[in-house]
């Protein structure tokens, strides 16, 4: 097979002159604005207001959040910073409900406060780094593993790419490594409403790489797939529970459904830091509502009459039975349930 | 069970001195514009452009239109009138080609011309006036034979309403009668990609009725019927094959699958105007792509980055298996195939 250059163009979270750099979310594709946050504080609220999103770039965003924290506690408390950061922490942790690589984040990084007691920026920097790094190093790990299973056109949904994670991604790493391989041929990409992440990021990011895309609506998905022109359904993910069942972007669901009625496999990519094995199954993994307004205006124009009543889950789950294939940076599991998850964790 | 109004306050087609009155879908619900039409030209303007959409509607302004068409012709050629009629007829047939009750309503036209020598548009207009009183007489029966199959929740999918129609609406036909016999909670609409006939048009219809309404993205109906809150999918339909494989709106096919995986009986509610036995199966249904541009920008916003590539297709073909009810004028079929179909016709 040809060999093509597995492109990474884009970072969306950076640790930049001792500060977080993000590249805000909300304004792509229309222009490519970097803020620059120097509090814990501005980066609970990059997260809420969703200037970075996405499972794993959340929780790195988040990481870096624990540091300006550390700092600012450090320079008003000295030595006994430890002391105030417990409702930085919470703050941070209660941006957004559903994703858990945040919870996951913030406690990697409370792990090490005990070493962090004299420097606490220095200390938590390089594990807030080290996440960051490992997860790129797990995206790849995943593409690799991920693109073995790719033949032909591969259909995705939401962004779970470069901007969704440290970089490279894990659905559209998974794309990214195809591709290189030529195992690819194109992707379709789901619009994804209401956010719009399939057009606004999926899109762009995949210009950024020369990796041919086709934007659909997310309602033609079934008969692209019922047309025989979908070969691969291939998502990530944003807390997956201790059974296997995936909470993914709205709409999710109903896609595994669909892919598994015409037996199109649906793959999740998703390092094992979206694994909540607190949570046994679909039951516990919160599902955010977010304002009906990003249903009824889009862009400030409004499509609902005045008065619309709208209801705006921005998660839904899928129950492992529908899930093919999971791809984790430690191994890819077929039909997962619990004890081929829990098989994961112990192998180390 | 509680009385409630049936209520039905919106006419989207009108003849009105002379013309055809035409509610303009495409600015509701900012705007209640009326659109005069003086020519049949401007009829197949107003069927292209979609200031006028949903098969029923779009037959009963043909007919309308045909009327023009026979006036303008009979102003200029006298009693050779029929001779200048072909390209008119064409033209309108061609203005969208998915909704086969344009070609039934413009071929329902044409059989009366042989009878409107001297006076075409008296009686051609008596003919227009006859398939929309039809149409609606029509309406109201489906709308009491569906509504008994109702309980609970409804979900529906674009707009098979008052505005699609010639009044009172297909599935919102069902719905209407439903809610006057008390089997109706609410009705959960989707909002409708790209055109948003869900968001602006059902809704808004709704609302002038006073029946309860939530507005859902497409892509959360699945988790919606996951949480056992939708009993019933109701949608009608924009051209049915002989053997009842069912075109409609971009997104019904996806529907109907995840409503089968959940057990949820899918509804189908059509005039059989809308049946076209020319056509034996999904594939003798044309399906209509438009521009990219419907996808690419939300009311002039962009929302998918300079260049994308974007497919448009706007119906689907939902194959007979997975339609539980087909609902027409003539009567209630359960598990459409060819056989009941023709049965169907068989009665008169």
């Amino acid at each position: 097979m040809n060999k093509r250059e597995a492109g990474d163009t884009v970072r969306a979270v950076m640790w930049e002159e001792g500060a977080v750099r993000l590249l805000d979310q909300r304004r792509l594709p229309g222009a490519e604005d970097y803020l620059r946050l120097r509090s814990a504080a501005a980066v609970g609220d990059a997260i809420r207001n969703m200037a970075v999103r996405g499972a794993p770039a959340i929780g790195i965003a988040a990481a870096y959040g624990v540091v300006l924290a550390a700092r600012e506690c450090h320079e008003r408390q000295g030595r006994d910073w430890r002391e105030a950061m417990d409702p930085v922490l919470q703050t941070l942790g209660a941006a957004r409900p559903t994703a858990v690589n945040l919870r996951w984040a913030l406690e990697r990084m409370r792990a090490r406060f005990a070493d962090a007691v004299d420097a606490p920026e220095t200390m938590l920097l390089e594990e807030a780094r080290l996440i960051h790094e490992q997860d790129i190093a797990g995206n790849r790990r995943m593409g690799d593993l991920g693109a073995g299973q790719i033949t032909g056109a591969v259909l995705t949904y939401c962004n779970a790419g470069s901007l969704a994670t440290g970089g490279y991604g894990t659905a559209l790493g998974v794309v990214r490594s195809a591709w290189r391989d030529g195992r690819l041929d194109q992707v379709f990409a789901c619009e994804t409403r209401p956010w719009m992440q399939g057009a606004r990021l999926t899109v762009w990011e995949l210009q950024q790489d020369g990796i041919p895309a086709t934007l659909i609506t997310d309602a033609a998905a079934a008969s692209l797939m019922q047309a025989g022109r979908v070969r691969n359904v291939v998502t990530g993910a944003d807390r997956i529970a201790a059974n296997g069942d995936t909470a993914n972007k709205i709409g999710t669901y109903g896609l595994a459904v669909i892919a598994r009625h015409h037996g199109i496999p649906f793959m999740v990519a998703a390092p094992t830091s979206t694994i909540d094995l607190a949570a046994a199954g679909a039951a516990d993994i919160p599902i955010e509502h977010r304002d009906a307004e990003e249903i009824t205006r889009v862009g400030g124009v409004e499509t609902a009459p005045a008065g619309t009543c709208a209801e705006n889950p921005v998660f839904d789950v899928t129950p492992a039975a529908l899930v093919d294939l999971l791809v984790t940076e430690k191994g890819l599991i077929r039909g997962p349930d619990r004890d081929k998850i829990s098989a994961l964790f112990a192998s180390g």
